[in-house]
């Protein structure tokens, strides 16, 4: 059953707490239920990680390399502004699936652009929680899981 | 049964024939009968339809207010360049997901900037015509509708 | 007694409906009769259309060469993006006068200029329907119209 | 009767004399003749001043404040420069109509941008000095003068 | 006898009569004549067309997959502003020849950039209405057309 | 005992009634009365001033070099625009540090950039009118004085 | 007693060996025992920290949420870079404070845009050292402490 | 003999005080009385002036009107900033020559673009005071002064 | 007869070894026989001349002055950054015609903008070496040659 | 014998196995072998390290104060991002020389610039990894290294 | 005697046969008469000279260097574009004088940065043929000359 | 043996003599003197040249075609600006090395951007006229030279 690496960067820990009237009530924990659910639905494994330092971001992304067979990343904050995040992401051969929470393209100006969408094969904005199963639905498309 | 409006901009109606090294081998077609069995899978209906005329896609918009319960539109071109477009959506009271074929922002740069982007809740591109799948997903969530 | 054409532009049909909190509660029938009201009393004839196609807007400002003495347009969306209507403004010989209803200036980045504003004589934003009124006042009095 | 405030900024004392293909041939004490009769015919009493000094204009808007019931003003060439008057606008708390002799998106390009017009609740341009009654109309309009 | 589809956009209809001074006293009849007697010369057939409908320059575009050899299109005011036709351009297969009657590298700036020279294979700007049929010599050689 | 130089810009005569939910509900004599206060415990004497006209802030700057020990200025809106009070600024020879009431990085973009800043040892932005009497003890601080 | 977060970014450490032009003499030593006398005297708590890790600094603003009554932070060379920061910051619920010991508006030009200010209540720049002692006691005020 | 309007704004009153590495050693009296010499050797009066209040030296040049054969003109810091004066000088009807004592191409960003310029004839920076006088010289030759 | 000078700029002299994938296999001296054999055909003389150096460039075109009825150039790269060129050819009384071989809008953005635009009175791109042929016919039009 | 620290940022860790198209076959164990035969060849003694942690490359950037002759930094995707690393190396007193395995000037926008160069004394970029040979040659013979 | 390098760039050979217009009817004959003549009653000796070959000025430049006490340039429209000549310029020890005919700041946008201003003590614009007197009467100041 | 040509542009004569601060001592016959050691050494032979006509350093890159096996260039100013010499090098087909001797990258903003770095394959900034010596070792090893 081939495995997704589910990356949640920057202050997604918070999720649920942190400005609900954006990201909405859901919490972390129940994100990664969803995940599981939705992949185990869909003939996937699913392997959730959350970290606030991109350092240890880079190391998991790595680790993937011949080992998880996609990655679904939201990289809050670092979509900004991380080259290495990008370049990371270069250097690993699967599919990735970029997903923010909130339609990032109605906020600051500065959350339009994210280097991963030059790298991401697709890009799920503003679907809230969801679009991290939506996300997972996409990846067994493109991979052929079992569940597709 | 909430009604979703399915709108595809200009060119779309040459899906699978065009370029299809960037937009895939599904047909209009193809697209309309995803459309149609996920919607119904979800607790919704799908009216679906394709213009490469600006105003006829506007009158579309307009009468969709307080007769559909949601719009999925790929805006195609359209997107980059209308503000008519935008506003006929702002004039339109329920949610509006915007999909994209491809994702655009691997594409040329006048192709990252949506107008649509400002005023749908959620975007998904790079998805292929899954997209579209996803997309009525997503409506049926917000929507609560019976097969969410 | 010269006929002046009143135009207005995308969605324009939905006045009083779309976003009354910044377009207003009169529609576009009330605009009409008070262009009507406007013109007789200042000696003029005001011949309204409206539409969402700008191919149809553009036929129309052609068939005014010669026969229309002025031109009062709400351009609505197309302000922004449309250089073909430009063009034909270009093409028509008498006073063109510019409305719109909202103050342009106060709104997104995007809706701050104006391809038509290079064409028109004078340009009317923020006056609420009135501007039409106001617009057609101006027009009299640059036509020497009777009731000017 | 309602006052308002007519406040012509720098050159304008100059008017009929400077650039007259520009600015057209009728002269500041014509403007303020012609706010006068409009104001009356309108149920308004107009109290009209120029003056080339920013910090006078200021101290004119700051004596408004709950002295007149609109400002109705052509900033001229402080349009484009002046965040001080901006802020005293900001501070003054009835309508303010912002007038151009000329049309100043047809000039050179920084002219095209107004401090003033993100403030203003209306912005007209271009009309010549028949622009200051129109504006005056408007006020009217908006206070529910007995003339409107 | 390979066809040539003729596109001409928006108020090319008014050719020879809107401002001569830019566009010259030619009219669209002799421009048409002109191209089918440059395309007889050269070998060619020439289909000739004119629209102020977007929409409707699509469609052509759209039936010229696979019937004709090559388009000669004047885009007018679309060139700057019209994704919608570069992508329809984009699914044509043969060549296209893009043509202006004024050299617009001389006028405003925003008639400097063309969406659709990023598409056509050749573009010519300033030769008036002999551009037409350079572009129609130019198709034939690339077509071995038996006049090139 | 060193005098400061305590300026207040345009507007600023205002405070308290201009704006409060930006500016606060402290007026200018209250603002003049805690600069005395905090000066006096600090070991400097204010000298406070308020005008609306540049050319008195620049006199009173070009006065100032060799009879205070520094200046406190909040520029208000000639922050943003008047090379002029930075050249006066520049001529004199002992600390300035300017004051914002505000946070004028929160605020429109045109206020984020201020020519002062450029000139002043030090910025205080956003502490409110308290904003005057830190800038006071930083100003004790630099110049030594008894109070610091 | 209301506690403060006092954060200090990557370099911090080395304040008084690093660039003592730009930074002076003092140490991160004596800017936290600055802090400690500072706070005491305000009827404040301060909680003194530095760290060169971007994910610590989430990690220790995450842990201030409900436990710390303000945050005063230098973020150093984060300010201009980091989105991430800035993240976690508008997930914390009471007042920050920046400073910045140099005036960064005369320096380099990427120095001058803060991500971070755009959330802080307030900034304080170029005041050296003493700027930390500024904003706990702008902190002290805002919060009402007993000393304040 | 013809009269020289020479003219001099905010912050020269300081010349030979201030920076005087930039500006050099003369004060604006050995300015003056340059003028006067070079003027009296020209053919020319000089009336010179300073003022550091805009509206002044807005009043002198419409007071210029009919009565001055040309103007020699330092804006200073208002060069950058004002275009009222520009308007001004725009009204004003013979030669302008635009004078710097220094390079302003050498120096910060905002001091190499000069409002002023687009009016002036002419433009000398960088001859320090004896730019005065070199105008002066051209201002005899345009106006074919006895001395010239 | 009237005869053509015909330039080519830095680098044509590799024609046909140089990039041939971008430029064609014609040779130099193969472009330089069509141009005679198609001015020839057109009722002109060709005068065909190639340089890498820019002196010599400007030097043949002041030597056209007064001695030949029209200019085809190519410019090369000087296209691009060469305002001397320009210059020695806003000097040259009769027309020009601009010729790129490559369509220079479809490669990198610093070749989308030729000086030389500014002042030809055509310009032909992308339709390889017969664009020679083509602007020389545009030429004998222009001239009224006896081939034209 | 003086000792450089060669530090190599994120994800060069994977170098050789990372798009090799780009990086080329070389491990980073194959260049921290060229760098210590390198550096005995030239005098040096090289101290290799990696990571994928800005924080770590910070810390181990300040502990070569005192202790390290020169640095020698390949930033990777830091370059690009990171001011905290620029500070850093500011407080630095050494000679630093930058190394880019490839050309980063051919490769997207955002990689032509570094915050680094700004720093760095020599930049090198393009060479693979003999760059960081030629680096450690010029750290010798800047550091007068006994085989240089 | 000190002498003067009086150097003038391309095109300007053709001085008073090319767009008089703009340039006026003196030739360069008249120019370098007029240079000689100004220059002896100066105290100084003038040696003129006209090039359209950037290289050859940058050797006679070369040649300056310890022979010649100072330039008065004309550098025509290499002063837009020649980073070259700039760098000959920076090479020169003495005084540079930059001069040219018409006021660059009324002109086409390109024209109004000159590379050469940034190393030039002293700019004239707009003073005509006279502008070259003007320049060498500043170097003859500059220097000391006998005859300023 | 391989041969190198060793291109150097503009004002490369005057090394040693000029700017020593930013190009050091070394003169340009040392320079030759050290790549005719190190080519020996690495086993390539030096072809050294220095010009400062732009056309006489593209013929040599022409003549350098099918006879010199690499070219080592230092541009100089001309890195900046010339289109024409990027496309003489890119009708080379063997490999380019670009040397600055100063770190461009320090030095004023328009010496950022090099249009060479977007052909060469290497570039070397900053390491002085050792630069030269490193350019040719990766030249070697790029040939793969006896001495490499």
């Amino acid at each position: 059953m081939p495995t997704i690496l589910v990356l949640n960067g920057p202050n997604l820990n918070l999720l649920g707490l942190r400005q609900p009237e954006i990201y909405g009530h859901a919490t972390l924990a129940d994100v990664e239920a969803l995940c599981q659910r939705t992949a185990r639905g869909a003939g996937l494994a699913a392997d959730c990680r959350q970290t606030n330092h991109e350092g240890v971001m880079i190391d998991w992304i790595h680790a993937a390399r011949g080992t998880a067979s996609g990655i679904l990343i939201n990289p809050g904050g670092w979509s900004h502004t991380s080259v290495a995040l990008l370049d990371a992401l270069n250097a690993y051969e699967a599919p990735v699936v970029e997903v923010h929470i909130s339609n990032i393209h109605r906020r600051e100006a500065f959350r339009h652009h994210s280097h991963i969408s030059a790298r991401a094969e697709a890009v799920i904005a503003g679907c809230g929680v969801q679009g991290y199963a939506l996300g997972l639905l996409h990846l067994a498309e493109r991979l052929g899981a079992a569940g597709a």
